[in-house]
């Protein structure tokens, strides 16, 4: 029996989009003889769905097209559908009043209901907020082949594998012990960095421990803040692999369940990324064209300061969505550096980009000017040097605005979270690109696109060339240069940051690893250095706050998954630093 | 024996000052002979603590502050602190890792751990993500007295006041099962208009249903987005209430069990606020009072346009902080009416704030002559409204940056809802303080305010006299003229939108009844206005998502209880409307 994986790109709500997305790949399906089509969870409405879940009329809708897609698919394939559904007896006896659902739909009609048993509700999950946990073991027969259906967090658990249990239960322990032949996961697993190789060691683990085959079905492409990867794999009864998918693209993947052996036959399998990098790039690029595409703005604008994160992200953009779609501007100020301008207009040429170029010295003084009578007498500070980054910001908006182009807003991690960007300024953009790399990820990103050429870059279907792909595309003086904001005459970072690469340590010690001032300091830095960091972090809260939603690719983002207090004091003891 | 509810307003994440707040209301007790205090849910760390909780270090001092505040405690009193404890079995057996639990601390030592049983994912909690359900009936003895224990959420499931279970074990009927003197119930419930009623309604009915004695310790203060309102209250075994601790501000409520009767005897009952408006009022002082000071910022700045809502923002501000702690800031364009100043003006000395007026007009004429190159041949449209929305937010936060002042930011429900406000503009501001105000609850407000006397007003001990409270506070020129941004010349509100009386009716169906457009329309409401408003709501969610916290009075908030994906397609059958 033919088995297909259709790894979809879902726009989140468009039941009708997604259905049509569907009902083709079950057509191109059918040609090729499969048997049963495997789609991603909540495959009809996106993933994640969020607060349109509270709308009972989308719920509704979601179950008519539920029966419509039934009756509209070729007689010859049966498709696993990811929908919700209600919980009858939620009312009655309480809990929550949907079910995160596969449904099976076979000749016309819905065969039968699988529902999620794992509800994640850590970093970026909601689960709870929405779905009750289904209780039942989650199995049909199709021609004769007993299949076994779980949905995402499901295969999550595999206390062998962690170390530890994260539920009370193990759905594919239930499975096995039924004794069926495949076992299916319907996920929307998002992207971060080297996640595919621990899905992969996972999945492998729990092949091989109860000796099943499981064909693992992935969403791709971009929701917002969440970039699902595809990657989409099979394994036989082995634990080998014997299919993946392409990752970040759509795909068809198609496996043979061998009736006589009771295991997967080897079938097409795309290679992974070559490097922590690649799969970075791709990600990005594929998460700035979906957010573009789904916002239904086609062309973006970034300010060009002749720096690495702006470089960076009008590389990704281009290649997002080709040159003469990018507008790169350049707002010099008094205090811009002349490289800060040729630098900027290099990286514009290597990349075949427009470019227009703004100077906001006459801003810079009509705006002190305007606040003379009040400011007078004060020093130049802060307060000055955010009156230039939100000049810039508002020039951008109004281009924006003006030819309804989306701005794409390039602060790095570091920056972030230590508050070094000005709210309303820098920070100003419908998607923040490079929200989730630490500055340190910046540099290593632009020198791996240095040293790739298009053919070693995996390039999609969808993925624009770039215009003088020769090898260099970020000018060697952008990355050489001491990174600078230019508020001030002569400014570097480093005047009021350690340096990127023990910034970036500590910051990932804090963030990622949840470690203490204490750990931190004892695993080599300077105590006054944490200290001040750590204020800076949870100063910053209320920048972060307001930032435009920023592509995730690590396992801690500062995101949906993020959810901090603003007014709060942690001191000194609650950050564990002895007194 | 006498309790005692300390209903606290605590610092989240401030361990130490939180624990010497319990301290200090302990030795009040003390004197006051009271032998058990209670402590609102997660006292000591204050609720919500959010992802704090994600780091260990930050639980380990929880639980050495915990030891110490039982060695702490004068010998007399036993308290039940909220805390957090760790799942011992969640490593093998699964779940999260945390409960949400109450510590009995008595003589020197911690007697006994309480989890809480039912945990709240909907709206603005996220309880799951932390927490693991508590499987056990909560009872202790103290001096023969049977007390049972409840957090929160716990008391929230009597299925036959809600008409439906919602979930499936009930905390109160166990307890009343075993039997026990009094219930305990330790909260952190935020404010909505109304909810005190709802609360008193619910606890009467489960007290009357279980002829039981409840005590119920609420959580007060402004934590970001979230207002506590206290309203802590003690019923008897018939229902009634006993005792009642003030709204909106901090209180030690103390209610005697009589041994013999087995009953709560009565004891001091706060009057309630005696309107809507008046409730509003006093979250909303609350909320910026107390969000500053958490802050640590003392001074605010606002804009002043003349209008409707920057009035009743910087009469709130007022409030709060005192007259001399809010700078208004008039910024009028050669669109603005001279009414914008001459009200604002009028409002300011009505308030007794200071003023500033910085025109600008040269920045409107600077910004336009530096995007001449781009724009020319264009007409003057939307991007130049929103210049001129975007320089008054740049100078208001270069006041606020150069002299260390709270912006706070004065846009209303309505225009949030339909994206009627310029980001980087108008929403600029640290704290939106009217942001969960429809507009036609902004003009009711305002109204009662004009109508009611300082004695009428309820003060609070930190609340600041309005300067010149006479009567009208708000002009009445600011109250009876047609809303206008004035970013054109003539322009009003109700050229892009309908009247706010339609609006606001269609955007409570919208967004609290979770309404599909049909069931809108069906209430009269014209097909075309309805689809418009979907649309425009549907629309402005990127804006939303980066507007500041703002303080939440409804049951549903544009804040951290609203969660909409921004690249989305609800095509018409998601919205329910037939084709």
């Amino acid at each position: 029996m033919k088995l297909a994986i259709a790894q979809l790109n879902p726009i989140i709500g468009d039941l009708t989009g997604n259905a049509e997305q569907i009902l083709d790949a079950a057509k191109t399906a059918v040609n090729q003889g499969v048997r049963l089509l495997l789609t991603p969870e909540l495959s009809l409405c996106g993933y994640p769905p969020r607060d349109l879940l509270l709308n009972p009329s989308f719920v509704v809708a979601m179950a008519i097209q539920v029966r419509q897609l039934a009756q509209k698919l070729p007689p010859q394939v049966a498709l696993l559908l990811g929908t919700v559904t209600l919980n009858p007896t939620a009312h009655a006896a309480g809990g929550k009043s949907l079910f995160n659902s596969i449904a099976l739909l076979d000749r016309g009609e819905i065969q039968q209901i699988f529902h999620k048993r794992l509800l994640p509700t850590y970093d970026v999950f909601d689960e709870y907020r929405y779905f009750e946990p289904g209780l039942q073991s989650n199995a049909f027969t199709l021609d004769g082949v007993r299949i076994g259906v779980t949905i995402c967090e499901d295969l999550w658990n595999d206390e062998e594998f962690w170390g530890k249990r994260n539920y009370q239960v193990n759905p594919i322990a239930d499975l096995a012990q039924q004794g069926v032949d495949i076992i299916v996961n319907l996920s929307a697993s998002p992207y971060s960095t080297g996640k595919q190789q621990v899905r992969e060691a996972m999945l492998r683990h729990s092949a091989q421990r109860y000796r099943q085959t499981i064909l693992y079905a992935n969403q791709v492409g971009g929701n917002d803040d969440l970039i699902f990867d595809g990657s989409s794999i099979a394994f036989n009864q082995s634990g080998e692999i014997v299919a993946r998918a392409c990752a970040f693209d759509t795909d068809l993947a198609i496996v043979e369940f061998d009736e006589q052996k009771r295991d997967l036959l080897p079938g097409t399998i795309t290679t992974s990324a070559k490097s922590i990098d690649e799969e970075i790039w791709l990600a990005l690029v594929l998460g700035v064209r979906d957010y573009s595409r789904k916002c239904r703005l086609q062309q973006v604008v970034i300010g060009l300061s002749g720096g690495i994160d702006s470089a960076l992200v009008a590389a990704i953009a281009t290649a997002a969505l080709g040159k003469e779609n990018v507008l790169g501007v350049l707002m010099p100020s008094p205090y811009s550096s002349d490289h800060s301008v040729t630098d900027a207009q290099d990286l514009a040429k290597n990349l075949g980009i427009k470019t227009e170029v703004i100077p906001i010295g006459d801003l810079m003084q009509t705006y002190d000017q305007t606040l003379e009578p009040l400011f007078t007498g004060t020093q130049f500070g802060l307060a000055e040097e955010n009156i230039q980054a939100r000049i810039r910001g508002n020039l951008l908006m109004a281009i924006a605005n003006k030819f309804g182009y989306l701005l794409l807003s390039t602060g790095n991690k570091s920056e972030m979270a230590v508050g070094y960007c000005t709210l309303y300024g820098d920070m100003n953009g419908g998607l923040a690109v490079i929200a989730d790399l630490p500055k340190t990820q910046v540099y290593s990103l632009c020198r791996w696109l240095n040293s790739v050429t298009p053919e070693e870059m995996s390039l999609k279907d969808q993925d624009q060339p770039i215009a003088n792909h020769q090898g260099e595309i970020i000018p060697t003086h952008i990355l050489e240069k001491p990174p600078s904001a230019e508020l001030k005459p002569g400014q570097v970072d480093q005047d009021s940051l350690p340096s990127y690469e023990i910034l970036d340590d500590i910051l990932h010690r804090l963030i990622h690893k949840h470690q203490s001032a204490e750990q931190i300091i004892k695993a080599g830095h300077q105590t006054n250095v944490v200290e001040k960091i750590i204020q800076l972090v949870t100063k910053a809260e209320f920048k972060r706050r307001q930032a435009p939603p920023g592509l995730k690719i690590t396992d801690r983002a500062f995101g949906s998954g993020w959810r901090m207090p603003i007014a709060s004091i942690r001191r000194q003891e609650a950050v564990g630093i002895r007194q």
